[in-house]
């Protein structure tokens, strides 16, 4: 693409920097931005800047959070001994969506991965070690996703926490509810049929 | 969405201010930018800042520009007299990718649309009709898309135009080269037909 001013160029360099934004559509989003109000950049960009310069992640459970202690760890209703591992912000949120779960979190920050250059040592897991070692958690509960990036980090953390007394379990991959079985990939319905609940306990967790 | 930091829902609510950014979208890229280097971040905000304080528009064809008058305006190899009238820089770019044309442009800045609260006072019209009334163009071509919105700004212009001296035209519709047939929509086949080209003519512009 060339450009008739250097300024919108950059502009659209760095919007596409962005993951899943091509030079295309961050030519359309810098183009909207140069037809509204200048408030609405200037908010934006402040937006950002200070979320970047600010940001505070939570001592124990390295959520995003305002506060050293975040809302969850501080909660006295909360299980302080039952943990749930999870890559990002994004987890806790879904999780905490669904009012099921009243223990705390355990903020990972992403998962081993070799190809894009991310080491155990770049994740909290020494904390979350330090934490079972401690003896300040009874069960971990393993919510990362099912890819080879997910078991790897599982796998690697479980070999972490090899000889430590702590009950370790994952989160159960199945059907969905309301979903079809035979639009179901195999291995979920392979892994689903292999995981069956007795029936009583079915009937109770619906 | 219930977020556990202040700094994240304001980055996350202004980032989704953006067309065709929902909610979910914006946190991925927000948390994206958290995690690279805080340069990257700065220089997003910076050339998106600077775009909009230091913009600006060519003084003849009202395209973006660093410069006052623009490099298409400025050429001495374009003919002044023939303009294409379009939306906005996304069709000049368009149109000189094709290296076909060699006259100037006349950028409106957007369509006439009611629904969106545009009315001919906030395009370049009066500019374009002024230039016409000096006798500046002999020929001008309209380049809007074909939606209701496009054929009204045209005719909107048509009619302030009428009386003076100018020829007018609008591009061709038709079948894209190298589409089939059977799957191009009436419309377009239609005018294709009514608007067919003499066997000499297309022979040579292709």
């Amino acid at each position: 693409m060339e450009f008739s001013s250097k300024l919108l160029e950059n502009a659209v360099r760095e919007m596409s920097q962005l993951p899943g934004i091509g030079k295309r559509t961050a030519l359309r989003l810098v183009l909207h931005l140069l037809k509204q109000p200048e408030s609405q950049t200037r908010q934006l960009t402040a937006a950002l800047n200070s979320l970047k310069e600010e940001v505070k992640f939570c001592r124990n459970c390295h959520n995003i959070s305002d506060v050293s202690l975040c809302e969850i760890c501080a909660s006295p209703k909360r299980e302080k001994e039952l943990v749930c591992v999870v890559e990002d912000i994004r987890d806790v949120m879904a999780i905490e969506n669904t009012s099921q779960y009243k223990g705390l979190y355990h903020v990972l920050g992403g998962k081993i991965s070799p190809m894009e250059g991310i080491g155990p040592q770049d994740l909290t897991i020494a904390s979350l070690v330090d934490k079972v070692r401690q003896g300040e958690i009874n069960e971990l509960i393993f919510a990362l996703s099912s890819t080879m990036e997910g078991d790897t980090t599982n796998f690697y953390i479980y070999k972490q926490l090899e000889g430590l007394e702590v009950k370790m379990s994952t989160i159960a991959r199945g059907i969905a509810v309301g979903d079809e079985l035979e639009y179901a990939d195999e291995v979920t319905l392979g892994r689903s049929i292999l995981n069956r609940i007795p029936f009583e306990g079915s009937l109770k967790s619906s």
